[in-house]
């Protein structure tokens, strides 16, 4: 094996592999000036991280450490993974101080460390629900007792610093706890994993961020471990937390799915490092065939509520999606990996979708609050959620405040503080363009040659894409563009058409050159494969990556989404952001028994359907809502 | 309100109303002889109860009673609701010993009640996990602590040794049980309700079966105390325990399928026995909109695993039917109930629906083994269950000898034990027959004149019914024959067509008279309400009353029940108790995002496909399975 040395270039990035076909760029090199995504990324800063800090407070996740001090955890607050939101919001604020620099949330981030820091154990231990007199002793409970995907979080809060450039007190915090586990459950150690993978993509990234090995021999150590049933059999099955099978020889990720999908991130991050082809190969066919088979139209993934878990291939209810707003910020993860792993920018498709149609669907327009599952069909209108309350029912309620398990605001924090370095890589002479967004990058290339763009776009509702170089290498170089799977042969570049999945341009360039990609944002109507059997008879509408939906609040007073059709044969005109379909409403039949031979047909009326994003659904209160129309 | 008289004539009976339009038979009045449900009786007898006993005893739930003696309940086993399956078990034993008068049943019974009487304290309070020092207080968790469900199962089990001739220790135990229950709920009592309604439905019986008005009083009070809020809120809401909305304001069953259908049983009772039109009416309002929109093909109920729940209307999908096999028994209470109340013999459709399909389909062949949970699609084939092992799975497993929580074998038990009494009722002059066995009936018609008849079919897989008269009452006098839903229009009574959904003959009979009543129970094919959104697209196939699944071992090697067809325009013919229709294997194009424009129609290869009654399926091993077929 390779002796591995941190990178004393790494970008401020939350990856940032020593290896692989492209290197991605960090926040300082790719700035988004606006649009969707620039929204989001302002939203984000100036309103969801500061009420993250406001929650966390109030629920007393932040108060369990200064109980820890005070010896008062008798009164601890939160479930026995509470310290893990804590660490996510000083992840997303550690992002969002190396995005903008705001000296107050770089205040904030000291405050909170050096409350933690005082927490920790001599030995390095650092958990406020285990371990002390009265409480559960340490490791008494890998199964649910979340200590390791705790430290995982705490490690990612402190790479972010790293990264950001601040080697503080948090990192030394983050060290010693990462010490701890190296020696506690290491080769001759505890023969254990935790119940929740988190650690493992988490000490990986340690590892590159610190240039110490062991931290990587810890994670491989973790990941060859699962799959071994040293977890204890449960009712869901140790599929449940991935311990059924060994990485290297699962066919599919299950149980589950933001525990499969962050062990998967970090197997593939081992799998770089180590250069394990066949733990890489393996991760990657599981991918696909969850991909193939277990994911839904948004990207979404996880069908069953009681476990939040992934279902059998193809049970994919939309009504009964879980599709946990974690699960997709964890594929996304996934697919990026891949994207630098292998230099092929159609992962970018999969970041695209999801980040879109789940990631961006969680948080309220005002950044306020937010759905934790995110279903694509909805029956009945869901109750408002109160903003002054945490909501115990993430299932019934529209978006909310807090949650009593929240992990999802401060992973949607996090995901979008960094959303810029999703957006391109570099490759020895080249430029890739992954995502769309305005922004500008100014970077160097593998060669180390300088080279600096401005995209402009209004994407995704509008399909062109221009690149103006404004610092341009000297000589020739590449400029890829993504061509998403929806756009192959009919996107063009400069006017010309683009057969494949990468729009490229390879010459000298000057400063002020131009690329012009475009693509066909306008709707499509999909239709699913026939195995998916909830969704048969059905189609679903689609504007360039944005996932379509039929909302209440746009049908005529008194109709439900459950009454209307949809034809597939007519042209589906763009409206603004949403579009305009030819559609119908039908009558309903109202019988005792609804199961007969004699189902009459419905006499249709028609009618223009208004379809809308589906992230932005319930934004204008209550309503119900589907993504897959019946067909007339 | 009326001043209540326990009957002296009370029949062998699970329920015995003091009113209503139809009077219930006893399992001595009709004895089932053979066919379908005089199989199962018998394995139920010989085999299943036998069963349950040994499994109550291994898992240490009767021991539990022994340990509260011993003062070791330290060690106590099973769920805080173990005490009621050994008092459901009971029930079971007391009505197999009024069927067939089993001595070391008896026995057994006098065994178990002499445990349990021993157990119950000065006060009349028994419950082997609350109330000793270490255990909580009597009555600190009314939500979740089911200490109301257990004393219900007591009164039921001692109903049953009541109505079957035994006065004896166990009922002196539950009346105890019971008027603690009064004393410390009463008006003046703990303003509360149990968690899991079932004290209601058994105080009822009990007030009919001993005369006694306070315990019809007391679950009245329970009645209407429900739905007002004393319960905690939890994640799934109040509606999981009904607690959201007072019983008869409510308009649909929610929540918790078992709970609500006790519930609705319960308070049934309550306002046939108080004269409550309003809140019988509430029920059957409730009850019809679950049939019409919240009801599986086979009668059951229940589409949420997370809360073992009633789904939205509609909300139906057949992979993830819940279809909970002790919610298949509750129905056929309720069911049975309005039958009896109204005299409405269409009742006996859901009892008949259910029965067949649900109830029949949990136990294995030998009646060693139940299903917990009842889906009408299994994409991958289960596991086979251990046995000689406590299935801590029951959602993944075929058929498993015992469950950590066993509510569905010994429900199965006592239900089967009583099947002869939901044979057929009387009126003041005329024999209803309800459900079709090979049976005697003897018995007096309401104005007192004996009435005897064998019923011999070979039903439901042969359409002859034919009732002969052994027995004929003087005079003028009527034998009404049920015609299912499916037949009306289609049936014939001595040759000649039934127009509506009663065959009646009303005549001065004379011994040796037979009536023939011819149903239809070929192959049918029918179709879901659009609204179903999981099943849009596809057909099921009934024959008679039984649901037909296609399963795997009946399919070509190697082909999946997921790649199958079926024509829904060609005759399905009748095969044994199945059928054959036409249909096709589709070819299965294999992608990498299953939804795009370009759906390819599959080739389709011409195929027979065998259909078999869906309560078997799984006897002959691991198989996957499917109701509902996509059409060609």
């Amino acid at each position: 094996m390779s002796t591995m040395v941190g990178r004393q270039t790494a970008p401020i990035a939350p990856v940032a592999p020593s290896t692989g076909a492209l290197r991605p760029l960090g926040l300082d090199e790719v700035r988004i000036t606006g649009g969707f995504w620039g929204e989001r990324q302002h939203v984000n800063g100036t309103a969801s991280i500061p009420h993250c800090d406001h929650w966390e407070t109030r629920v007393g996740w932040v108060g369990n450490f200064q109980r820890a001090l005070d010896g008062t955890l008798e009164h601890r607050t939160g479930r026995e993974f509470a310290d893990s939101d804590v660490y996510k919001m000083i992840e997303a604020m550690a992002w969002e101080v190396g995005r903008t620099g705001d000296p107050a949330l770089e205040a904030r981030i000291a405050e909170l460390t050096a409350l933690i820091a005082q927490v920790q154990e001599p030995d390095g231990y650092l958990n406020t629900h285990f371990g002390r007199p009265g409480q559960p002793p340490r490791y008494s409970d890998l199964a649910w007792g979340h200590e390791l995907y705790c430290v995982g979080h705490l490690i990612q809060a402190a790479v972010a610093r790293l990264r950001t450039g601040h080697d503080d007190e948090l990192v030394a915090v983050a060290r010693r706890a990462a010490d701890h586990v190296c020696a506690e459950f290491g080769p001759d150690g505890r023969d254990g994993v935790c119940g929740h993978p988190e650690i493992e993509v988490a000490l990986v990234e340690l590892a590159r961020a610190t240039g110490e090995r062991r931290y990587l021999d810890q994670a491989r150590l973790f990941v060859e471990r699962r799959g071994r049933g040293t977890l204890p059999d449960i009712e869901f099955g140790r599929e449940y937390y991935q311990d059924d099978v060994p990485v290297r020889e699962a066919t599919v990720l299950r149980g589950h799915a933001v525990r499969a999908l962050y062990l998967a991130a970090g197997a593939l991050d081992v799998a770089v490092e180590t250069g394990d082809d066949e733990l890489f190969a393996a991760v990657v066919r599981q991918y696909e065939r969850t991909l193939a088979r277990r994911t839904y139209v948004t990207g979404g993934m996880g069908s069953h509520h009681q476990d939040e878990a992934f279902g059998e291939d193809f049970e994919l209810p939309p009504d009964r999606a879980y599709s946990e707003t974690c699960a997709g910020v964890a594929s996304v993860m996934v697919a990026w990996r891949l994207a630098l792993a292998t230099g092929d920018l159609a992962w970018g498709d999969v970041v695209e979708r999801t980040l879109y149609n789940v990631v961006a669907t969680s948080p309220a327009a005002d950044g306020r609050a937010f759905f934790y599952t995110n279903p694509l069909h909805k029956r009945v209108a869901g109750e408002a959620a109160d903003p002054d309350e945490v909501s115990a029912r993430a299932l019934s309620r529209l978006r909310a405040p807090w949650f009593e398990v929240s992990c999802c605001p401060t992973n949607v924090a996090r995901t979008f503080a960094t959303l810029g370095a999703y957006v391109a890589t570099v490759s020895d002479d080249g430029l890739q363009v992954h995502q769309y967004a305005p922004c500008t990058i100014d970077t160097a290339l593998g060669d180390g040659r300088r080279i600096g763009v401005e995209v402009a776009t209004g994407y995704p509702v509008e399909g062109d894409v221009v690149v103006r170089v404004t610092t341009a290498p000297e000589g020739e170089a590449e400029i890829a563009l993504r061509v998403p799977a929806w756009a192959v042969g009919a996107a063009t570049l400069d006017g010309t058409r683009v057969d494949g999945p990468v729009a490229r341009v390879r010459r000298t360039f000057a400063a002020g050159d131009e690329v012009r990609l475009t693509l066909p944002v306008g709707p499509r109507v999909v239709a699913a494969d026939d195995r998916v059997d909830a969704v048969r008879g059905t189609v679903a509408v689609e504007r360039g990556p944005v996932v379509l939906c039929v909302e209440s609040t746009d049908l005529p007073e008194g109709l439900q989404v459950d009454e209307v059709r949809i034809d597939p044969t007519a042209p589906v005109e763009p409206a603004g952001p949403g579009a305009v379909a030819r559609g119908a409403r039908v009558a309903v039949v109202e019988r005792p028994w609804p199961y007969d031979d004699a189902s009459p047909a419905p006499a249709d009326e028609p009618l223009d359907l208004v379809l809308t994003p589906y992230h932005d659904w319930a934004n204008r209160g209550p309503s119900t809502m589907r993504v897959w129309l019946p067909t007339t």
